[in-house]
């Protein structure tokens, strides 16, 4: 079967491509859309998803994701790529300079729009390091999800899928499309 | 004549009909509607003006502010109200400190659907302070606009909107009404 992935972002395409390869053919399309002002991810890729739902061939499917810090009441959330782009990791370090309490949660919602619209979450509970430790993308470096041994996204590297809020949404994904194709 | 002003802020409704009290007869719509997540409200506003469109009778207006940090990049912009409700005035005093560059910007744009989009911006320069002082609501006890002898919004009280990005935005929309009605 194949199934539209709309992303601008040809990395987040590539991984998630691979990861659907054994159940789908993932079409990329390349197309900005609106993503609005929401206190939650689910509220934010809906209102994506049905605003594309006239212009791209269904299935198609959209995820956005955020990091979720209990300290800060959730921030940055649903505006985490607004806020790395701005303050960046250095700026979240400075905020949780002299807080004890790091528990933070990684999340991803996937919007499908298949006859329906279907919702699939993944999260990756964890904490915020005390410093920017190995590479990676956005705020890998200062997430520390819990069973890494105290590792960062960032220094995981190819291992962060096993850990990943995006890996785990992705496998909800995955294994709706298994039933829906069985 | 009438013109509807779309918030579900009953203050900023109030102080808006006030100001243009003297041309026209300005309706509450107490309706919600989607704020796009982008770099400029510019953007926010005409994408809420266009989504409500053929919702509210025109001539209808509504208005979007954010506070523009230099140091920061520009943040909190767009997104002044969640950074608000999450971090607040301490959350950005802490990413203020050491930072000898204070300036900012709060800025205030209006967007009225008449026969078509027009755009009226107001823009308030200052400096962010170095502490919480006076009341007022969101960052106003930590803007001090240029030329108040070092208070802040919030310490200004009344006097606030001769400084204020909204007083001049919406003197842009009066003088825009007046050359309409004449």
């Amino acid at each position: 079967m194949k199934v539209r992935f709309v992303t601008s972002n040809e990395h987040k395409f590539q991984e998630v491509k691979r990861m659907l390869s054994r159940v789908a053919e993932v079409i990329w399309v390349n197309i900005e859309y609106p993503e609005v002002q929401a206190a939650s991810l689910e509220e934010v890729a809906t209102f994506s998803a049905r605003w594309l739902e006239d212009k791209v061939e269904r299935p198609f499917f959209l995820e956005d994701s955020g990091l979720f810090i209990e300290a800060l009441n959730g921030f940055p959330g649903p505006f985490s790529s607004y806020v790395f782009r701005t303050i960046g990791n250095e700026g979240i370090l400075k905020l949780m300079q002299g807080v004890s309490h790091r528990r933070a949660t990684f999340k991803s919602v996937i919007a499908l729009m298949d006859r329906e619209l279907h919702l699939f979450v993944g999260s990756s509970p964890g904490e915020i390091a005390e410093e920017i430790r190995g590479g990676g993308w956005g705020f890998d470096p200062i997430f520390i999800p819990d069973g890494s041994n105290g590792l960062t996204f960032g220094e995981l590297g190819e291992r962060k899928d096993e850990f990943s809020h995006r890996g785990r949404s992705v496998r909800e994904l995955l294994n709706y499309l298994v039933r829906r194709n069985s």
